[in-house]
């Protein structure tokens, strides 16, 4: 049976929601069952049902969500929290308390007595509270983990990561709403480019380390002048177990798009990964040669196969390529005149081209017509 | 509304299926409503309703499928053929004549006869049938075509791409059902390698160069000796409009992974893809300096736009890094016991580490303890 | 002692002078002892004088220097020839007949009858007569063909190589002299971008397998229509043992730069080098991960380690970022302003860093002037 | 005229004598005239005179050859100091006073004070005191401080440099003397690991951005306990005009070879340069799409342009590739059994696959006998 969803946030034209959406329907196991989609309770209830949401669960806020799913027999058995950062605490505690399963986006909260109020909550309801940490789901990262829990690199030594990007580069573009936010503590809090990609990074140490971080020492650079919070941080960190910790995150990196990449050097070997090209890891046994581990390849952990959905030769994306070709034959059905879906024509080439490939190998290489037939 | 999709193979343990599902899944567009799954009834019919296929629409087999689906009123809106390709004709031809749209795996059939057939057939019925050649989907793979047919490149002088990998390299493992029947002209037709992998390189080619192939000139090699069909092939080309093709497939490249490549050389500029990299373009301008294009960027065409999912700052697979949260969820709301899911606690330990380091900067870099209170 | 080394071409501007140059005096070996440099008597004698060739050694044409070497005691050890093309064979004839060792860039001759009548002679001489294909000499690729003769990856199967380039890519730029006569039978001969480039990577291909070229089938193509000769060709070929080839050159790859790779594929592994990363070689055994190898790590064969100037931890060009210190050197030294060799204050300022780093690690990370006392 | 050159260091088997003995002689600029290489003064006579150093100047240590040197009207015109680091002072400062130039390998001196003095006595002397801080002398290099000072890419935010290795991670191996003095303070001073790379970076931090380190905060670690100075140290700085800068160095990085690199993000573009592909630098202007540059491409500036000796199509490394052409044409000369260099039947061999590769594009395709007819 599918499992029933809801979703806070994450309305039409939002940045994170459609990575939830296709999260959570890619597997099938998930039915988007209710939304509270916007902050315009009207539009958030029209893109609801455009989705498929049914009329009475299209909620108008998250409240409404609360009150009209808490006594349902089929009530959602997942809500995911994607709205503004500084409504996380609230909603997530709300649904907490009132026994439901939740995934909050990051940051959690704002403050840390916020925090530990969330896990307090969360322990005593019993119920699931989840962050969304997503880049330490590649399968790839979980086979980091497994290689270190297992003690393949030895005793960790040190871990060196970077998340940086260059988007908010543009000091001319600096006071568009969209930017502006981010490095306002009215709005942002206490950090801005740290608490919005450096903690992907910080939690993908302890992640693959298996060990917690211990102390900090910072060094915050607000490199447009007009930003009072940080574009720019250093963060040297210790685990408790003693790993040296490197930390550069910033978003005035011009250049650099998903640049998020960590490192972790043990005492008998040294792991490499980068988001950019997430199906790999570079592992090097201390005094032996780099070797490129793929996703997919024989021999990995279960941890890593668990979440491979495509064979081994398939890259990165290719699920999404696919989607597309649905996406445009859901088009076409509709009636939408689609130029570039592969049609039966298609087809009828290549195998046209076969034959001719296999009539001019045989004849020593000759050039050989590939048009079908009924297309001379 | 969800269309009503149906799937035909691509039952448990198929290599294909799940890429299928996912694809047609991922945006919420289709709903699996019917299957025939597998060659074996019975693990068919249960296989379809633990995706949730309703039971009198979980078919034994596609003559069933297509008896049951014939005269419903929510009769599926799309059939996906997704069985052994020695099938695809006759399934996908019983469809089409039934009225019904089809999307059908490569290659759609096994000669060039039936391949006539199916083009006529589809012209007849008036129904979409199109076929699976997901790489010429994604996003920068339909910029690239873009860009050559609004003369960005110039006339296009030189094709040249590689669909090579090396996962039937192993002689000793040349026997495994798996691998044999590729190399084996009973099963596989009259072509190996450049039927299974070329063809999606010579439709890319064609696909980009908006233009038709028209002359090959090809060279076949079985490098293991005991294959009868080629398991290497280099397959020079034409294409309608003069341009100079270059196509090489290989099953025996030892060390390629997902080995699928394009460049485009027009008279005003160059072009590369590849497939493991698939989120950016390398064009360049004759006499000017090469330029990475980015999935995402400011500036592209719509073409490539509407089918980006996450904003540019997000890598490729990113989607499917939430989906292995949502996984994980799913898995731990039944109860199952989940190590790797980040909770709550993490949460507040990022907060807690976020504090802590805006507190360090501001001291001039001293090291501060990062550990939530409640867990010191 | 050093070796006497004459040098016949190479003048001042042209493209391939200054690597023989470089090439033979870098490791101390030669001295330039005597040149016919250019094809301007008075220009190549005066370049020949300024490079510190003794004035009675700097000869006007090639005629007067086999005159003037021929019976000195002293004579060139070794003579370079690198004219035009049409020119190799008399010449190297000329010097081989009167007992001169011979290195004749490429192509040697023009004709396979000049390039029997080169055999003959230099057999009959008893002197080396070597040719110009240098990739073939980087320890890398000489490492690699050490693995295929030791049966590291089997018998060979399949060797894939491409030189292809875009610098003649431009039509507008084809009239030009520097790029004409390459397509220009009357100067190139039989064959324009193969000859010039191809060769190279066939010869890599016969070095690397340990085995010759038997037949071929090739696919020309002239893509920018004014050109007589080919500027792009595909080559299928096969070796004398039935190694299946593949090489693909081109001049019009607009986008490529130095894109010379090769990629061997035996029964139990493949191999793959470029020479953009030419310290590098991909190794995969049969069924395992690939493995990067690295110059000059352990275990290497000697016929590499042997042609590795300097340790491991020394990327590819750093002798000749050394190199270029000293010519800056050499410039100041003779009194002129040379703004970027870095200086004693320099070094002072690097110290100074180091105290105050290690100033601030031991306090805790606190921030510390790292100014020189002198210059605060 | 050439320049006389001495050499103190750098005996037979030393790392980083090979470089500098390519680097003075690779353009024909100085000759070794004269050399203290070795603390074994018969060792070092006896390796001098093998490199061609005439009997008389080849000294026993480097008093003698201050002695030697000081009166000859044909005194070295450059003397490089590149023996131990304690050393460095004394024999540089000598040498200035006695007004020879001198080009000292980093670091110059053990202490800031002992800096101050070199400074002081270089000035003093007139005489020119470089450090070889032979990384800045890449062209690519050079090109990006010409950017830079250019305002290419407006004045400078930030700058992130790594230069990490994993060449002494092996614990079991930390006590082999060749590793152990670089962590022992009364060998090498008060750092480790910094003081032997890090100041590569951060002189390079300093070079590009034409500005001087003001102010660091550091955190060292000794990963590997035994250690008493650091392995692996993260430096923030801050340049006089305001510009943030983070420097990491490792020498337990395990996996990383050759790792160099820095990247300088400005207010209208970012510029990134990697020591393992020094030939390039991406370039990115804000808002823009990333450029490749190339080392000799249409309008660099002269700065680069001085320093490229071969033409754009050729690869990093291509002149020690025909070097080693002439090393194995030496041998042979001397009468060595040298297999691996190309000969004239390999030139022959081309020229008829040539023939035979024309003949076969003429026939279309047609396989054709590339033998050369005297090896049939």
């Amino acid at each position: 049976m599918k499992l029933n969803w809801g979703m806070i946030g994450g309305g039409e034209g939002s940045q994170i929601g459609p990575a939830h959406r296709l999260g959570a329907l890619a597997d099938g196991i998930f039915t988007l069952a209710a939304g509270a989609l916007d902050v315009d309770a009207a539009k958030g209830r029209d893109y609801a049902m455009r989705l498929g949401v049914a009329g009475d669960r299209a909620y108008g806020n998250w409240k409404e969500m609360l009150e009209g799913e808490r006594d349902r027999d089929d009530r959602v058995d997942l809500v995911t929290v994607a709205t503004p950062n500084s409504t996380h605490f609230e909603i997530t505690k709300a649904f907490l308390e009132a026994g439901f399963n939740v995934l909050c986006e990051k940051p959690m909260t704002m403050t840390v007595e916020e925090g530990e109020e969330i896990v307090r909550v969360a322990e005593a309801s019993g119920k699931i509270c989840a962050v969304n940490y997503c880049y330490s789901a590649y399968p790839m990262v979980r086979e980091m983990r497994h290689m270190v829990a297992t003690g393949q690199v030895g005793k960790v030594r040190l871990v060196v990561t970077n998340f940086s990007h260059g988007h908010h580069g543009d000091a001319t573009d600096a006071d568009n709403s969209r930017v502006r936010w981010r490095y306002d503590p009215e709005m942002a809090g206490v950090s801005g480019q740290f608490a919005d990609c450096g903690i992907h990074a910080l939690h993908m140490a302890s992640f693959i380390a298996g060990d917690e971080v211990e102390a900090v020492s910072a060094d915050f650079a607000s490199t447009i002048p007009s930003r009072e919070l940080e574009d720019d941080a250093m963060v040297n960190f210790r685990l408790a177990g003693g790993t040296v910790g490197r930390l550069w995150t910033s978003s005035v990196a011009i250049g650099r798009q998903h640049g998020f990449d960590i490192q972790v050097f043990g005492e008998t070997g040294g792991l490499r990964w980068a988001s950019e090209q997430p199906n790999q890891v570079f592992y090097t046994p201390v005094g032996g040669r780099t070797q490129i581990m793929e996703k997919g390849e024989a021999g990995l952990s279960s941890v890593a196969q668990r979440l491979s959905r495509v064979a081994i030769a398939h890259p990165e994306g290719f699920p999404l390529a696919v989607a597309n070709i649905y996406v445009d034959l859901a088009a076409a059905i509709r009636g939408e005149a689609v130029g570039s879906l592969p049609m039966a024509a298609d087809g009828l080439r290549s195998m046209a081209a076969v034959y001719a490939s296999v009539a001019s190998a045989k004849s020593g290489g000759a050039w050989t017509d590939a048009r079908p037939p009924m297309f001379r």
